[in-house]
């Protein structure tokens, strides 16, 4: 039983391949990898219900794109930019006449969990222009775009405001967009996974109890996410195992320095955050301030002293 | 020798006690502790050479303020901002007439980071009111505040920029703000810590060469600090203790998955993430949405594309 | 015909009443004044279709509260909070089986016009809590709220997604927050109106071309809104009028300098901006950092020096 | 007496030579103008205590770039850079080994008054590197870069912190920018102005009692500013003239709606807010929220519904 958490169907695989010792061979699960310029390829198609089995995954494609560079190239950032639209026309087909729908899911108020919302506004929303007097032309197909927040702030299953829109809108495609959870810190920021199965139960940083899919919506639903955390149970677990492979010895006798020491390489980079440490500071910076101000200006009650602050 | 990284008198001494299995008897560190209603309060002075030896801390008070219900409950933050106010006056003698400068340190852009600057908007500033027609009256005293940034995006160490600020503004007493960097996942945002020994070498997010402290500046200074982050290494250490605690046999001859159970109790509810999620999202979600947008917009070249968008 | 732009009903009934001398006597227009604390509060019914045509407003109640002391008091802050929900209580039967679903109109990249989104992150929302195992009891009645985005983002008539959100989870009441122009500067940031009339074509800083009302969605809609602009030729045509209050020389004939002054004193301390202002800062910023940096770094290109800033 | 506010030479240039009917010959001010691609440059030296009194401002250069394209083009942005970074090269010298501080002034909470803060974040900073172990080369020279707030937030005058900052870190040019104030909205976000004299008393969106200058500092101080406000005074007057050119008649005799419908024509598409329309924002929903929290969640105080909201 797969109980490691990931959202990358290319980790997924890594770990069956891993029990199984037999990398690229699985019943139901075909793998190609190729490399464009920066970018890495890897596409995982799961052909069957035993490779859907296996993978834990739905039948169909999971494309990766893997650009190590993205962070410190602007040749790499392009590149990525460019795949990313080519791997998508594999998917789906595009004409100017085209109607689709990108729905940013995840929380903006969490930084890690943004990715979606903050797509979404980058995106080149046409479909009220294209609606009017089109003075676009035909490069531009017809876009729209929704962030439906999350049910701990909107009270409302996703799905359920995705169909609302659906409904109303007719897209003829869906393409949803969001933060994941991988199992390695080497590959957050610059890796780009995308599927045609949609948003499925279980994964994604939010679990989400019905899918985001075309079984859901009745039309097509692309995918397209980014690992932004690992949990910190994972990063113990690899932990362990990367102590392991660098001792013979009992692990309760090597002494507690040694064993940190063998960590700070592993894992030395990272910091452990609880995931509401944007409200988390807000309310921690505002004490200090108001444990300051009541020090520094003695005379005056809390309330008082927060009628003088502006926000 | 003292490696676990963590900024907190209250944990460092917790570490040694139990190595020396004499808690509250270390020769040169005093340890008083009491409670305030929902406020728990740990007063640790170290007294001499020796206590500063065995807590890797200057001679000096720590005060630890331990607040569980912080995120909570709005009394105890009321409770917290009186005591802290309360516990600032044992080390501080503040009359109207006193000029304090208030330093937040920190990089506000990293959002575990900003704890200071945020604080420092939140708190009531008055020298130049004073210094003017001051129709403020005795119950404010001369507060004046600064953010100096970091190394990182102002090229100056921080010490230099509060040095000549301090030169110019002759304030007696500095309070400086600083996220801190805690061992335990049970004290991020509902522990204060308090010092009269401002803030040293190799504590703090960010390393400073030169500390921010009385020897610097010729005057008091009090670090007030908050933990916001665990290094990852150190939830793996402990993380290895929980496995060993509930477990008799070799750690490897424990399953992968039995391991991993073991941990999600441990750590469960945290994410790991790179400490510069804030700017590792920006550039992900323009990577995500460019692709979408030359995919949607099939005729547009990646720089018409982003001459749309407006920011 | 009334042209001058305001979304108060309180300020085309004084338009009006000016117009007609004869104050609070207009046909089919009630209107009652209390104070309550530091609150003002003024009611204006409209009762017929005279009334509604004269005040430009559909039939239905309008309640505006004015509270000057709301930035500087936290009295008057507290004071405020109560009688929004006084008042709401008197055109809305909240009992705990009430479901509403809370909309937050505009665009919340746009300051001045963020404040619905800002709004419902500020709501306690309870409706997937009080659909499973609900802890929280009888006090708390089911709430649920999106933020819907504006044309310009989405793509999508705002009242489309509302619609289809309503559809899928069948409020009982929908309340929608929306940032309104005025036509005083004097109103902004501490006038609340609300009215059950919900809001309609040719209101608010975005025209709608559907109203977002009880004819479009089949429930009771709310609208509370705060003014929070005013437009610019608003502010020139008063200015005419200040000026000519204050002189009975022809205007030409008076100095530019002299009708500068006069000027001046009424409208003296405020600022005009493009509505876009967020947008235009961050260009303007990066040309003149990119600027600075070509000048300093002088063999790099602009491509080359973009990709050595995180943002 | 020049009166109308404006930070802009060119702009006060424009006014005097109006008034003195003969463009481009007034003593002691040269005037050169000529186009760069997208750019128009106007270079105006004052070169005499004569051209100093006309103008309002100290003997040096201002040049302005406006690029009316600025916002909607890539290819007019990119001219931009390299414009600013050409002129900057008129005014000094750089090489590898030059030290500059730039100074991001203004308030970075005022989103109009956050362009030094903004640009600030988009430098290359490298003193601290090239203090080191120098990996970066010759191709960059020695940045560093402060934020020194407004007095209002720190309390202490911004040209003491920057003295401070000059004396510990000893740059041999300071580049200070900030937002501007200019007389005409169609320069907001497409007009850049250098200038080899500081900034001087009076002149900015916050005035400042001394000038951050070369008096000041001791060494060469280049401002750069971007206007990004006109202030509502000068907007009513503009409009006044603009009702004044499209009629004979009286002014009073004009009808309200008359006055109106010329000056929507001039003004129409700006917005007049409060300056600190931001913290209005934030306390204005804050109200709004609480005051629909306590009608829907009867019960409960408003203190008890604070300790629900995260923020």
């Amino acid at each position: 039983m797969q109980k490691i958490r990931t959202d990358l169907a290319i980790e997924a695989h890594e770990m069956c391949s891993k029990e199984k010792a037999e990398k690229n061979h699985l019943d139901g699960i075909d793998v190609e990898e190729y490399k464009n310029g920066d970018v890495f390829i890897t596409r995982i198609t799961v052909t069957n219900e035993k490779g859907s089995e296996i993978l834990g995954k739905p039948k169909g494609n999971y494309i990766t794109l893997e650009i190590p560079n993205l962070k410190y190239s602007d040749e790499a950032y392009q590149s990525a930019c460019q795949e990313i639209a080519k791997q998508l026309e594999t998917l789906i087909k595009i004409t100017d006449k085209t109607k689709t729908l990108v729905v940013g899911l995840g929380n903006k108020a969490i930084t890690s969990d943004a990715l979606g919302p903050k797509a979404v506004s980058n995106l080149v929303v046409t479909n009220h222009i294209k609606q009017g007097n089109d003075f676009l032309g035909d490069s531009f197909s017809r876009v729209c775009a929704i962030v439906p927040g999350v049910l701990g702030t909107t009270g409302i299953e996703t799905i359920d405001i995705i169909k609302g829109v659906v409904e109303k809108t007719k897209p003829e495609i869906v393409i949803a967009i969001d933060a994941l959870a991988s199992r390695s810190m080497d590959r957050i920021s610059n890796t780009v996974q995308i599927s045609d199965t949609g948003i499925n139960p279980g994964s994604g940083v939010e679990n989400r109890r019905e899918g985001i899919n075309e079984a859901a919506l009745g039309i097509k639903v692309i995918a397209i996410g980014v690992p932004t955390v690992v949990d910190a149970a994972t990063v113990a677990s690899d932990s362990i195992d990367a102590v392991l492979a660098n001792t013979n010895e009992r692990i309760k006798e090597l002494g507690r320095d040694k064993i940190y020491s063998l960590l700070a390489k592993s894992v030395g980079n990272m910091m452990v955050t609880p995931k509401d440490i944007d409200s988390v500071i807000e309310k921690a910076s505002k004490t200090v301030a108001n444990g300051i101000n009541l020090a520094l200006h003695k005379d005056l009650t809390l309330s008082e002293i927060e009628s003088y602050i502006s926000y």
